[in-house]
């Protein structure tokens, strides 16, 4: 059984980390979680894709939003509104709870990797979930609207402003989380799951020293991409694809920005035919059904890729 | 129509509160609110007196409860007791809403006297409504079971542990705030409601130069008896009379305290009695009904009080 070091961002990366918790024990598995699009509201540090991460393993994310705890409420929110906070961020009850608590904890000096290991445990999840690192990190969206913050270009903006650049301000100075460093010097397989190159994924691969870290894993390192039929399931994916360069958003698009990394990549059964091109590239296209709509979905997607991670 | 500096504390205060500002126009009151209770929750800072208050005169107090909003829930405190907080100090979602915005107004380094008028005007209230002080006052209670801030004291004790001292930490360097200071220079009346004199109007007296400025207020002063047949209406102040001195705990001892302060003390019918020693201690006994279990009640008083103010 392979210990497997996972890169996940938000709805995507939660899905096959949950399929892959499904399957592996505790001890063989790290999912380390991009924290670019962390952020503060209300004076509250809100880290929105660990949390889908942890609500996912925990069995208490809400499917239908693709964020924040399922049958959630919204009471406090509307008194923030109705105190004159700007609340386009939606946070439920449940979920406020969980950054009033971080936070504290963080003020109180513990790291975000302590506070997320703490939650865990009291939601008992107990797969290690990781952020990239304890330093602050953000992803900054400079637009033909203007420079805004990843949140602000994703949930108020609704993705529509055109991609110029992204910066992942604070990264130069950043440094892995220790259980990310512990994980990638153990690790014999590499999972990217199927999250967004740009946006989560690439934040983690830019902290100094991460990707010729992974690169060096003795071991498959496999990528799912989140590109399905020149589509992305969910998020602006596809269309970073045409504004930041890297060719038309498909699957070779994403097999591209993994050169030199992955081994492998697992493509959807839709996207066949352009097994060729990824091979050209050398990197082995593994085809399979990778749209996770249920929980036998997205077990049967790790079933493959730990399959792959077996046996080469 | 006099110019009211009022004090006060929480529930029994903001009654009488409610029941001026029905009567005065807001540049005729000046609501002054103890802060000694003043704690933090989660890494929130709660005022449960001016919220109290605030709340009372929005009309969005909880008359069951005596404390936080009408018809809140409590989803977030739920969620936070899952996550291993303490959540005896019980704080509703819309409440809890207010404590975020404030701390959050806090920490960007408004004070609270500017955060409370913001929140007075997102909820309509005109009338003014200050903090005593901008500075960190705490009530710590000295006990035969240990010392302990005031809301562990009162909410998680239930005011049980035998009190031997009262402590406002922080007052000796502690400044009225500049409403505060400025409504003393102005009134022509004090009215100091009927609120705990241990542990709700003798933090206020107690903020250095308050309690001689107060007294010079040229005009009446009165006070209202907050004990009522030798009890209180709520909360500790009966058997604090008893543990602290100062006499049995009836309206002479609370007559007691504001000697030297007071013109005028207004005592419930039940106590017509003690009238004549109320008068030997230099203070005039005004006899009302002072129970407040309506908003008329509340009215009716006020409308007392201020009549006195007029006639002297």
């Amino acid at each position: 059984m392979p210990d497997v070091l996972a890169l996940a961002g938000g709805v995507g990366g939660a899905k096959l980390a949950f399929g892959l918790a499904s399957l592996l024990p505790p001890d063989r598995l790290t999912v380390v979680v991009n924290t670019g699009d962390d952020d503060a509201f209300h004076g509250l540090h809100v880290s929105p894709d660990i949390d889908t991460v942890v609500y996912t393993l925990a069995g208490k994310a809400n499917r239908e939003t693709g964020w924040g705890r399922q049958q959630d409420t919204f009471a406090a929110l509307d008194a923030l509104s109705e105190l004159g906070a700007e609340t386009w961020f939606r946070l439920g009850d449940r979920d406020l709870a969980l950054h009033i608590r971080r936070t504290q904890l963080l003020r109180e000096g513990h790291t975000l990797s302590e506070v997320t290991r703490d939650v865990c445990q009291r939601f008992g999840v107990e797969h290690a979930i990781v952020p990239m690192s304890d330093n602050a990190i953000r992803t900054v969206v400079e637009t033909d609207q203007g420079v805004m913050s990843f949140q602000e270009y994703f949930v108020l903006h609704h993705s529509e402003p055109r991609v110029r650049r992204l910066v992942f301000k604070g990264i130069e100075r950043a440094t892995p989380s220790p259980w990310f460093e512990m994980a990638w010097q153990r690790a014999d397989a590499l999972v990217i799951c199927p999250s967004n190159p740009f946006l989560s994924v690439d934040p983690i691969l830019s902290i100094p020293g991460a990707r010729n870290a992974l690169a060096s894993i003795n071991g498959v390192r496999i990528a799912v991409s989140p590109i399905i039929g020149g589509k992305a399931v969910r998020g602006p994916a596809a269309k970073l694809f045409e504004q930041l360069g890297g060719g038309p958003a498909d699957c070779v698009g994403v097999a591209r920005r993994y050169a030199g990394l992955c081994t492998h990549l697992v493509i959807d059964r839709v996207d066949q035919a352009l097994a060729p091109q990824i091979a050209a590239l050398g990197i082995k296209p593994v085809v399979e059904n990778t749209l996770m709509q249920t929980d036998d979905d997205r077990i049967e997607l790790a079933r493959a890729v730990l399959a792959v991670c077996e046996t080469g």
